[in-house]
């Protein structure tokens, strides 16, 4: 009897490269796959939803959960949030950007957490990079650390959970490598912060992502506006 | 001039007793009150709404935020929270009760955190009880001291905000007292779990706030449908 069969994750998937990869290797790890996608009112929401429901079917989800929260609308103070603010497209520098959205994957985690206490999940997976990525306070071991504890302590006892972030110390070179290798549907994937369509390829999501495909030599099969950096 | 006169809190205030006693707290330290109620499918919602609303005009909040959150009826496993769930009535023991609603205050206090980053506030208020509780998790100081650190690393590093909780160490019967001397209308708060027309008095949170005023000798003027205990 192999003992991961009854082993629950809860992966949170945006239907971005990074949370499919993550949940790919939760999969790949043992566990059956819980996936939660936020709709929070972020430009694309109609494309990563998509992208989302797509990456369930191929990856064959236990269940999924589709969370709606639009109240991030209301908050509001970011770019991804807030339509008058620009999505900026002049690439990255050593602040935090204007697409930051404010305390994101603590309400997300702690989404999650609620979830795998009802699911009587033992992990929680999350695509965050600490390294080369934007640049987010909510993206680092430190955070996810702290994280750690306030579940442990504000959960029942019998409630063991552990977030597992296999992608936060990878390049992104290394993802699209590592994509490639546990063969994620990475057509499928949407990262483009600006656009539903054909993405926009200088916001700084397309542009991680392309730099990735670049420095690992592989060619990414989704269409952008422009192609090239 | 008083410097106070800048400070922004953010109080998450249900309607209950013992939030909005926190936000009288909080107004009577000198903050701006920006105060937070949070709908997520719980049985007395539209009363305690309607609390929200009174007492948000009785304190003269600066700024309001009503949140929707429906998703916590998706997860359910909490009698507030699922109707096919009983809501206990034959008294509290020393167990984490059914009316427990996975990790809710991590996820009320990191939304909290997320409007707080917005506001510019620097302190978010929250009335959770330890003592003489129903035993939550998360109303514990352990938590809350692993949630500040949580919400230190995962926000922007101008952000600076302290997790304040004036009832933590509290017994029901000096909530009540405090009350009093703060002028709290208590007869606008609702604290039943069950009904929202006239209170049931034998759940948990009516038992605790029943059992407040009579050691505290003072009367509580909302209906109850069993007035003693």
């Amino acid at each position: 009897m192999n003992l991961n069969m009854c082993k629950k994750a809860i992966c949170i998937l945006s239907g971005g490269m990074d949370s499919t990869l993550t949940s790919y290797i939760a999969k790949n790890d043992g566990y059956d796959v819980i996936a939660v996608h936020y709709s929070y009112g972020q430009r694309t929401q109609t494309k990563e939803l998509e992208s989302f429901r797509k990456i369930c079917t191929r990856l064959n989800t236990k269940k999924k959960y589709e969370i709606n929260i639009p109240f991030f609308t209301d908050i509001g103070a970011s770019a991804l949030t807030d339509r008058t603010i620009d999505v900026p497209i002049n690439g990255i520098d050593d602040k935090v950007p204007a697409t930051y959205v404010p305390f994101r994957n603590g309400i997300f985690i702690s989404i999650a957490a609620a979830i795998a206490e009802k699911e009587k999940a033992t992990a929680i997976f999350i695509g965050v990079v600490e390294e080369d990525s934007s640049g987010y306070p909510d993206c680092t071991n430190s955070f996810i650390h702290n994280m750690q504890n306030t579940i442990n302590q504000g959960t029942q006892e019998q409630t063991s959970l552990k977030i597992i972030t296999p992608l936060i110390n990878l390049a992104k070179k290394d993802i699209v490598k590592r994509s490639i290798d546990l063969q994620v549907p990475l057509e499928l994937t949407w990262s483009c912060y600006k656009n539903e369509n054909t993405a926009c390829g200088v916001c700084d999501s397309c542009r991680l992502r392309l730099k990735g495909f670049k420095l690992a030599n592989i060619e990414d099969k989704i269409k952008y506006t422009n192609g090239e950096l």
